[in-house]
């Protein structure tokens, strides 16, 4: 069984690579929940959305979040209703949250939630959330704390950002089944996402971490950076805020002690010496992929990690 | 001031005949709440909907209930996710469901949702609900109880009703503004609204029967029913079950110590002479109104009768 740890868009094209290069019920995917936040009272959990929609073929490919062909009447009447609508929510996204924000209220934890909508959509791997406790990445800028939708979505991460911090996560447990698919594991694997506010959340809680540490199986992480900038996001300028070099060696740096193979793209192969002095195996391969033969050909690359 | 207790679909012809006939500024319309129902944790209240579309120039025309031109993606979608979804609900019209919702999760009354909904929408009429306390119409068939929707919607008022209550009615009270409406109106108007289901819970509210009884000004109402059978729905049938005889003399029997103008159909008018002997006038009238000329002449004759 393969576990990976991601966040949203940036894991899924590894994800959607892995799900076609092996059989899909081996995978147990552990999600970050630090960016969920709560819109019109419903209760949206983007990192998982945008992997459940992925690997039910539901994505819209080119945002790289949402549904494909999604309509917009929900939000378009919401905004006349006079609700705040900076984020975008599609009509088939609703139904979504609306179904989660119900069988929540009927007392389903985030995960029952999270197992009953991707078996729905017929998705065959495992995913989890990293927990059911309320873990919530905030931001703190010079014009006071947000949350991590309203920096990235509301304010196009424009602003300075002087800290980062997981609000509730020293009180938090891994959701029932992190632990065990991380020690079941016959190999791990960060996604490229965000080292600090999609990866940083789900080591936030405690407990994994420690597991991942005591790992013996391989731990493959795929860099998110290529050069000075996240391939997409904000990475580079939060690992800055938080002390770490925005660069793959900087990600190397964050993961250390978890990691024992990471990929760097081939346009930061002179990282590779720096790299490997933090004790981990440093692999050059082309990392940006967009075609679905570019994720399957990184996700094979990767599974030759896992088990080599 | 004009006060109207009002259902939802048979009521809101009249009502848009009134708004347009008189400033609609001085109308206050009582609706009732004892068909609201919670569908997948969104409150959805569907008489006071059906006014606040209708007199916003929202409504859709040829149901009678709902936003016209609506889309239905976010019920396609529950439907795909597992949920039931006999119950219709359009894009637009959820962004109304899920408003309220959230706002009443905030500690918003159903009133203070209302009146601010319907101001937003450009409505000048005030709407009122009946009650801000639960009130729930309750559906006693040989099959078990069931909700006023199921009865009317899932099963299409095809079961055998042996009775109609409505529950947390006696411990309810009437919304703020209720009674002050009735006791400083000109005159009322019960619209020709279903007496059981729809203006019977109105009149279940302690307090508000009262109101018009001691009101000494002139009460109008116009029969629902043509005939042996209701204009539209069930109205008959559920006047049966409470021993109405199913015509506009068991309205009018319905309703005897609070009217004293009362219309009916020109088809009806061999009742005239029974009704009167219930202490009422009997106007004739033409009461199946379609086009907004024909509502806009019922309420001509209405506000008449409401003067003199």
């Amino acid at each position: 069984m393969l576990v990976v740890l991601t966040g949203g868009t940036g894991g899924a094209k590894l994800i959607e690579g892995l799900a076609a290069e092996m059989d899909p019920a081996q995978l147990t995917i552990i999600c970050n929940t630090g960016d969920d936040c709560v819109f019109h009272g419903l209760h949206v959990s983007p990192d998982i959305d945008t992997i459940t929609y992925t690997l039910a073929g539901l994505i819209d490919e080119e945002k790289g979040w949402g549904v494909s062909d999604d309509t917009f009447a929900v939000l378009g009447q919401l905004r006349r209703l006079g609700n705040d609508t900076w984020f975008t929510l599609g009509d088939k996204d609703l139904a979504m949250h609306i179904t989660r924000t119900r069988l929540m209220a009927e007392g389903f934890t985030l995960s029952q939630v999270t197992e009953r909508l991707r078996t729905i959509l017929g998705v065959k791997a495992k995913i989890i959330p990293m927990s059911d406790s309320r873990v919530e990445t905030r931001v703190v800028t010079s014009e006071g704390e947000i949350s991590f939708q309203e920096y990235f979505v509301k304010e196009r991460w424009s602003r300075e950002v002087e800290a980062v911090h997981f609000t509730g996560a020293e009180q938090s447990t891994p959701a029932p089944g992190v632990l065990e698919a991380i020690r079941q594991s016959t190999a791990v694997v960060i996604a490229p996402s965000n080292p600090v506010t999609s990866i940083g959340p789900i080591l936030a809680v405690p407990g994994i971490r420690q597991a991942l540490q005591y790992s013996v199986v391989n731990v493959v992480a795929v860099s998110p950076i290529i050069g000075s900038a996240a391939i997409s996001g904000p990475a580079h300028k939060l690992m800055a805020v938080v002390g770490l070099e925005p660069s793959a060696f900087g990600v190397a740096s964050a993961y250390g002690d978890l990691l024992n193979r990471f990929v760097i793209d081939a346009e930061d192969r002179s990282l590779k010496e720096r790299i490997e002095k933090l004790g981990m195996r440093a692999v050059v391969s082309s990392i940006r992929v967009t075609s679905l033969a570019d994720k399957q050909r990184l996700a094979m690359e990767v599974l030759a990690l896992t088990q080599k």
